[in-house]
């Protein structure tokens, strides 16, 4: 008896059992190497030989290791004491004999003069031992160490060269944070991968092996902080049940050279602490406080601080005691002090019913304050002035605070930028920050250069990075999205990497390192942050998302209970023209930034398009350097937006023979959603604009897929993120 | 040079990257066999022989045998047409012409009569074909092939026989249903392990490939529904682009024989319509449904129903226009019934500022309603008459509705046994009930009968559970917590399995077949719900939980807005005793059940001591069966459920060497909270009636750790679920 079994020989590819790849191993994949580069691989780690007496970070990176290495060349590397060619010997001079004999450019080395190497900088070379070839990955603290060995498993995984490597490498900002804006709830102010990793619930005892991996992939790209809770503070985190918590997310930390921080709820010696108030002059709360960080301390001898969002947002802060940020900051500062542990004040400030320009108002509240904050505070500063924006010139306080050290804030988490739906690679985002020269000091004072200390000498310096990680199992939602995560690493590590190179380095250990693939899907992510920018807000245009949840146009929202939570706040627009001037003929904005830049922003023939809106105000028939009207521009830059986001479609379609399924499909479907979301994008604000300025589409523009008012109906009463 | 190496050799153990049993694969784990046994199955699994015109379902069966075959015995099992020792031969009679010349005792048999599967039941035979020793895997529907193949790979996986097999099993119940109380914005109600799996934002472009495993896990256990949405349900959930939404999972669901089914907000004609009634009796609203569920079937052909909480709650109904709860459900029920969909209509129901005993209510409610629904309503009835708790007598209902099909409703989601944090094995929870004999119609007319409509021939027959299941790696948050999602299924399909011997073969596919491993695992499992019963409420307490959370003991609330949503209103401690009269002399709950059942409840001598307090008010110096008096047998029982947690936790310490570490460690430590927190439950319950009865503890037993005032002033704002 013969039957045709025709359709089923699909069945066995469709096993729902073969396990995809879901993305849980983020960069850390170590997947088998093609032949020639496995043999290659294997000929420089034919073992390790490190300390005897190995601490957990020592222990953590020989772990790393002998995984990365097991994963690439399907060979389990020994631990060795033998001197052999191609070992791998590992340690700080302090801990490895073989590592103080030889003569490394480190601190401690010999006792002699300190070297060149911050204490969580890192040193790989190729060296001969005992007339043997082995690789030293050393460094002055066994962080370091595990920073190092992370870096040569990059170099393994990209395909770099492994022979002659003479890598010295030093973090050039000291604290390298991510900011988890998480609440004890268990859910994420705008996070869009899933809930908070956090299981406060059955912390301490249940310690989640994610909670590892997630301290693993941090240190991989040098982050050495975590602040574990949301800005805007419940009081709650800082009880002691909340502490017995920390404390047990800050003991599976440590390893991995991570400190914890909490955001605090200014107002907790209220809330929590039984006060009448939380003046920061008055010496009961100032005794609370002192109380209260020795309490930490006490269980969490390595913690790092407190982020604090006060007077902000309706957020409790010193200013209700009529005491200035300083005052607020300083109260928290000085018990910190003593353990090493710093404050990080934000400078997302901006008054209810102010008549004063949003942007403006950060600059006015802080510059004063410079030279008043105690040593151990930074200041935290959002990229721009305004909030997360697509795109936004750089916040003006970069170069107004010589003496007060600022952190840079970046948003990891896609808030303004399509959630964790649209790929927007936002290295390219942070990189124009970093890169923007605010010429406090002369050409060259560039935001990577106040913040890394190199303009103004600051004695602290650190950098931000608002999570975008969640309990989705791929971490943050999508697979592209984990490049802005690693991105943000790289970049705090040191500014000058390139978006490119950050994302050619991710793509090959994320996916392939085909040329082919490497050659489409870098030029996806590198042009998909300008498409966002396109059509979402072209032009210097900003904030036009819907109200709350920030999801999806809605420029036509003019009436909330502030003025400068609307989008027509920003845009203005009207039959006479569109934009907001901030020349000295409106906000003046631009005079916040140094005259090089002031003059270029406010000079309507030198701003660059990019600023055009947000710092002008013009007709709709306004002649651009292209030659176009403004509104034919406007219109150019929403249809680009939109046919960037078909061609990345169409481009990711013809990487299906270098991805696997899961991924594949997954990243299909969302630019699927992402191409929908740019056309309503496009449609939505068009059909807007088109409406306050009374002009026509340019012939041959597609007209809007549906009404105005079928775009001002929607809600969204569930969007998440909130 | 030499180096010792000592504690990196641990390095290799500790490394983060070998994938430990993370709890993903469920029961459906296939991991590879112990020889003996592998040969045994691959003897009988040499080949897969399979209809030639396969259905998604038919793919789909013949993938999880392949799967399942693959992980037991490490190879690929062909699909061939050739019959030849040792093939499974699986499909329809209609679909397959080998099985149709079988002679089985099939309903479409040869076009005979009927047999006597239900159209999904299963038979799995070892019989000759072609001179070949086969095993047929047939029944009348693919999902019942399905279902076979499920049976026969837990047979496989569990050490069952597989040369001689001779099973028909058909479903006792014919709709067997989860419902997730999961909201749109991603949380679930009662909820414990994590957000919700539908990722409603993403919906319908992105499907993620866990929709398929919850599917498969489903089809393994014999579920064929879901209700997707919180039964306080948003209205939402009825609008256009939800359907698509809905239409998307359905779509993936299908193939594994599970319908969709939404709750509906009774309101929803004016929520979304655009109404300005929602009477059910208004023919505007009846042509709403109308229209709206002709959209639902014109995108979900096979769309199973609504489920409705209906004046319950504060969630409006009809009762809001004077109309009966079965005017509501028929209005939903007319449109739903020529596309075969039905309306599970919810008794959950008790009146806001009523003198009337809470869990009198319902009966009175809906018993005057027996007769008037509609054909295609089920009325949904919990368990017992209050509300899940750890132990509650079986609800009067049963019993009474001799007219009306009534659905169980069991609570899977341990909302009152200590969330997804403590161990409690319903399956001896759910065994309870279904054997509770409600003597309708004389001994044996037990709950199971009821409901799978052998007491009073219902023609349609139910039964759901509150799904404890979110976006939690483990699927339910916990090891153990799965085995009630598995629990439920194999109840559902066959209430007569018991309790014991479906732990049993969980514990096998779960974790390990050692038997010294399945003799203590299955100990703890089956000692586990008793052990919360005593540590919580037992003797007939009940609802002493903390308010709204429903977390840790609170026996002492008494003041809020409703007095039935205090723990007060159910124990009424006072110096003079302790219970809740509802004999003749109280509320007379007791005559709501059969008169065999009232009057052993109503006897203080014969009612049982599990049921005690929840039918009688008793003085303290009670003197119970045992000899102790009532306050002595109390306080017994609160000791014996913290000593049984705490046997549970030596007992579990023992099988360390028969579970993967990632799942030991688990379970040590929620076993470690779940012995403080029982701790918690026994002192602050004794110190708090303690304080009401003026007794004493007797000589020998533990004192509280802390004061009553300690107890009550614990607050948890952050308690998980709500």
């Amino acid at each position: 008896m013969v039957l045709a079994v025709g359709a089923l020989l699909i069945a066995a590819a469709l096993s729902p059992r073969a396990r995809a790849e879901d993305g849980y191993d983020l960069w850390l994949r170590y997947r088998p190497l093609a032949a020639e580069r496995r043999e290659a691989v294997a000929r420089v780690s034919t073992g390790i030989v490190s300390p005897p007496q190995v601490s957990a970070t020592l222990t953590a990176a020989v772990a790393e290791l002998q995984t990365g290495i097991a994963g690439m060349t399907a060979r389990k590397v020994p631990i060795t004491s033998a001197i052999t060619d191609g070992a791998l010997v590992i340690g700080t001079p302090r801990s490895s004999a073989l590592i103080a004999q030889l003569d490394l450019p480190l601190r401690w080395n010999n006792g002699g003069p300190a070297g060149p190497l911050w204490h969580d900088g890192y040193l790989i070379r190729n060296v001969a031992l005992d007339g043997s070839r082995v690789t030293v990955i050393a460094a002055n603290e066994d962080v370091g160490v595990l920073y190092g060995v992370f870096a040569w498993l990059r170099l393994a995984q990209t395909g770099g060269g492994l022979t002659e490597l003479d890598v010295t490498s030093t973090p050039r900002i000291g604290l390298r944070v991510l900011d988890h804006w998480d609440n004890l709830d268990g859910s994420v102010e705008r996070g869009y991968a899933g809930a908070s990793l956090w299981d406060w619930w059955r912390l301490p005892d249940h310690l989640d092996p994610r909670y590892t991996d997630y301290a693993r992939a941090n240190a991989s790209i040098g982050i050495n902080g975590a602040v574990l809770n949301n800005v805007n503070a419940q009081a709650e985190i800082l009880t002691a049940p909340y502490i017995e918590k920390v404390a047990a997310l800050a003991s599976v930390f440590r390893p991995y050279g991570i400190r914890v921080y909490l955001s605090v709820r200014f107002s907790a010696p209220i809330d929590i602490g039984g006060l009448k108030t939380a003046d920061p002059l008055d010496e009961t709360v100032a005794a609370w406080w002192r109380a209260k960080v020795d309490e930490i301390y006490a269980r969490i001898p390595d913690f790092g601080g407190f982020l604090v969002k006060a007077d902000s947002e309706g957020l409790p802060g010193p200013q209700g005691y009529g005491r200035t940020h300083a005052d607020g900051a300083n109260v928290l500062a000085a018990p910190l002090r003593p353990y090493g542990g710093v404050v990080f004040w934000r400078a997302f400030v901006y008054a209810r019913n102010s008549s004063e320009d949003r942007v403006k108002q950060a600059y006015q509240e802080f510059v004063p304050l410079d030279g008043a904050f105690a040593e151990n505070v930074i200041l935290q500063v959002k990229n721009g002035p305004l909030d997360f924006q697509p795109r936004e010139p750089f916040h003006p306080l970069f170069g107004a605070m010589p003496r007060t050290p600022l952190a840079l804030e970046l948003q990891i988490t896609q808030e303004y930028l399509g959630f964790a739906t649209h790929l927007a690679y936002l290295g390219v985002l942070f990189e124009e920050v970093l890169d923007a020269d605010t010429h406090a000091k002369g050409t060259g004072s560039t935001v990577a250069h106040i913040v890394d200390g190199g303009v103004f000498g600051y004695a602290r310096t650190g950098i931000a990075g608002v999570a975008n990680v969640g309990a989705a199992r791929d971490w943050t939602g999508a697979p592209f999205t984990q490049a802005n995560w690693y991105a943000f690493g790289r970049l705090a590590w040191n500014p000058e990497l390139s978006a490119h190179e950050i994302a050619d380095e991710w793509l090959r250990m994320t996916f392939s390192s085909e040329p082919k693939f490497l050659e489409t899907a870098s030029s996806i992510m590198l042009r998909s942050r300008e498409a966002v920018v396109d059509y979402m807000t072209p032009l210097g245009l900003a904030h036009l998302m819907g109200t709350a949840h920030h999801y999806g146009p809605a420029p036509w929202v003019d009436d909330l209970e502030r003025a400068e939570w609307t989008p027509y706040y920003y845009h203005r627009a009207a039959a006479d023209g569109i934009g907001f001037d901030r020349t000295a003929s409106g906000s003046n904005a631009v005079a916040q930034y140094a005259p090089p830049v002031a003059s270029r922003f406010a000079d309507l023939a030198a701003v660059p398009d990019e600023y055009l809106l947000w710092f002008h105000r013009v007709p709709w028939n306004y002649r651009m350097h292209s030659g176009r009207t403004l509104w034919q521009e406007l219109v150019r830059h929403y249809d680009r937006g939109l046919a960037e986001v078909e061609a990345m479609q169409r481009d990711w379609a013809t990487l299906e023979p270098f991805v696997d399924t899961e991924r594949f499909a997954k990243t299909t479907e969302l630019l699927q959603i992402q191409a929908r979301e740019a056309r309503w994008w496009r449609d939505a604000c068009l059909a807007y604009f088109r409406s306050r300025s009374g002009l026509s589409l340019p012939r041959g523009v597609a007209e809007p897929e549906h009404s105005l008012e079928h775009y001002e109906s929607l809600r969204f009463p569930y969007a998440p993120g909130r």
